[in-house]
């Protein structure tokens, strides 16, 4: 038997009452823990008094570079370009990385977007990508470089060598109630993006009922503990506050939201998406020395979505292809004339899951073609059977409980009645 | 995959947002647990957050009855005898259970003491009637039954069939840091007092350095809601708040322990050992409807001692026999003349542990001639080269770090000195 220098339950027992944790011990800690020493039920013990008690700004920042050191860190010192990247919290309709991630590398900047996979309400955009014929999220390291060099963009699932502490800890933490932790989602996301390699980040947190921390507050915490640690550890970060109490742009699914994608690629798509996407490109192209670049010209004129042609081709896909349309359509219609004043993300995130557009157990597949598509947002009137919105799935027995997920989830209003919307999309800057 | 009527997940969230368990989900989860659908690291995190938040009373109630659930519970009612039991939430030099079962015996009660093995600084009942030659721990139900008939007194190991999600529980606990949490420790022990079948019980709960809670307000809580505990279950139940500041009696460890409480049945013995034995004996005995029982007078005439040789006969033991002696011995003297005026428990407890009369891991054996015997108490005069205390070992290379346990555990003082030994030996009774 070795000898450890520290003991587990010692550790335990000091974030129980209140302590803080040192650096060797946090090192000693995730260590033990990626090595099997330290068991899962220990580990959750500790995550669940870390939930309940907090970490202090040092014990967050050696969580992140504990994570980080158990394993491999990407480099792209040898391209040509500078690097930049974006990471959000997830939220219902949430397309944006598909038109930005061209859109920043139509402007000759890098863009290592390693994404993942949707889980509960809020989509993945692996997921999304992967409804485009031929399209493959893996990616050998060689292959992300020169991808990067001649197109500069990609969207690429991680490997499983990449802070892999933190891959072990985020299971462990899905089923044992520890999600909502501020110091666990901090250094979860910023393990992996520092460990990505970026030179600059910019963060979309997320507040609303579509968001994991739906009270901004948090939400506001959670971008100011993770732009420190970015800062701390080099590489350049900022972050924006945005709304998520309303679905973003009209699509909700995965192949919906790769044609909304495109629209705006083409220089059109709804108001929210554009805006959003515009303001994270160019806090991104910032980072990356271009303080002026002409971003709405790059959807105008055709610049963005050709680097979307050769990102979505380097992949594999065809980007003419025709995308999945789903077997069964079930139209809601609105019952009397009036102004939506409502539309919450939650619900119609939960009921765009159920259709079948997100998985239930990470081993599910998803159904590309499955999802909601929005014909009104809060604000529009709309008229005595006018569609409200169309629900799409492959099976017509999941319509009722997606159905049941949106009761009261929308509301029409009289004209000079209160939109319900949360307020502006973009609240804050964080820098 | 059976459809199971919660989420664990859900349930940990609910005790983790400081909410209030239902009996339905009590009863769900233990099963569960006791099952294995409900995974070790999930129930670390449930104990994590009931250690952090608490329970309620009615939580603690059902805890407790879903643990008795778990397993078989015993029956005495074809006894001809009424049945009390002691439990004590351990101490060092806490041999109080050997004078005391055949004591209450000797008046025609049955006492069906279920015991435990020590682990950590404090000693197990088990451990120090293994110091004879020929005893035996392990009675099946039948032999037990037979006993307490004839003899009266059974002191032996609880078998795994009782309360079996305790057993699991108290596993977990031990290593994630959430053992010292009074909603755990009281399910943990009335579950299995309850299940044993005993009609009543007094529980000897202590407080000060030696004991498990160390702060008497925390012991008193501990009391009560282990007094309502038994009383809910139709058990009638008595506690008695003892000070474990200080060593109970003059020998810690094993083969001595038992050699002390032969002198307490032989009608002498340390004043605080007797004090303790005759309180619990006559709050035994009340509760078995023996209001003034001569309790003194069965340790003077020898029916107690008569009742003790009958009970380690019947298991096997030899009561003649010699008990084991250390190899090697070290004395320790005082430095001074004056008045001990600090003997502190916790330390000698560690250091008697030290010493190999406890044990590190469950499954190592203890050294029943290791130990401590001490030659003075707090308030007694010394002079300068008198015997404070004598340690005990097979291995005489175990002293050093026994006496680094023991620097600053004991001082002494000058006449009219405060004497530092927390009070008065019973504090309080709690019915």
């Amino acid at each position: 038997m070795s000898v450890e220098p520290f003991d587990v339950v010692d550790l335990i027992r000091t974030k129980r009452d209140r302590g803080t944790l040192s650096t060797p011990q946090i090192d000693w800690l995730v260590d033990a823990y990626t090595r099997g020493y330290v068991a899962d039920e220990q580990m959750s013990a500790m995550a669940m008094a870390i939930f309940l008690n907090g970490m202090e700004r040092e014990e967050i920042r050696d969580l992140t570079l504990a994570m980080i050191a158990s394993g491999e860190r990407m480099e792209f010192s040898s391209l040509s370009k500078p690097t930049t990247d974006k990471h959000s919290t997830g939220g219902v309709g949430d397309k944006i990385t598909l038109p930005l991630a061209p859109l920043v590398a139509s402007f000759g900047v890098a863009v290592p977007q390693l994404s993942g996979r949707g889980l509960g309400h809020t989509g993945g955009t692996l997921d999304k990508l992967e409804s485009i014929p031929g399209w493959r999220a893996r990616l050998s390291n060689d292959e992300m470089l020169a991808q990067l060099d001649a197109v500069g963009a990609v969207i690429c699932a991680a490997g499983s060598g990449l802070a892999p502490a933190d891959g072990k800890l985020y299971a462990l933490r899905d089923i044992t109630g520890t999600v909502e932790c501020i110091p666990l989602i901090a250094s979860s996301i910023m393990s992996k993006k520092i460990a990505e390699g970026t030179a600059s980040l910019v963060l979309d947190v997320k507040f609303g009922s579509g968001a994991f921390l739906k009270d901004p507050a948090q939400s506001r915490e959670l971008a100011e503990t993770m732009v420190r640690l970015g800062t701390d550890a080099g590489v350049s970060t900022v972050a924006l506050l945005t709304n998520m109490n309303v679905p973003l742009g009209f699509a909700i699914g995965n192949a919906n939201e790769v044609r909304e994608s495109v629209e705006v690629l083409a220089g059109g798509g709804p108001a929210d998406v554009v805006e959003l996407t515009v303001a994270l490109a160019r806090e991104m192209l910032a980072l990356a020395g271009q303080l002026d670049a002409d971003v709405e010209g790059h959807l105008r004129d055709g610049k963005a979505m050709d680097a979307w042609r050769a990102m979505i081709s380097a992949q594999g896909g065809d980007p003419d292809a025709e995308l999945p349309v789903a077997r069964e359509q079930h139209v809601v219609t609105a019952d009397r004339d009036g102004v939506l004043v409502e539309q919450q993300a939650l619900p119609f995130g939960i009921a765009a899951w159920r259709l079948g557009a997100g998985r239930a157990r990470k081993e599910d597949p998803v159904q590309h073609a499955a999802g909601i598509d929005l014909h009104a947002k809060p604000g529009d009137r709309v008229r005595a059977g006018e569609p409200l919105f169309t629900l799409s799935a492959d099976e017509p027995a999941r319509f009722d409980r997606a159905l049941e997920a949106l009761e009261g989830a929308y509301r029409i209003g009289d004209e000079g009645d209160e939109v319900l919307d949360g307020g502006p999309l973009i609240a804050d800057r964080i820098a």
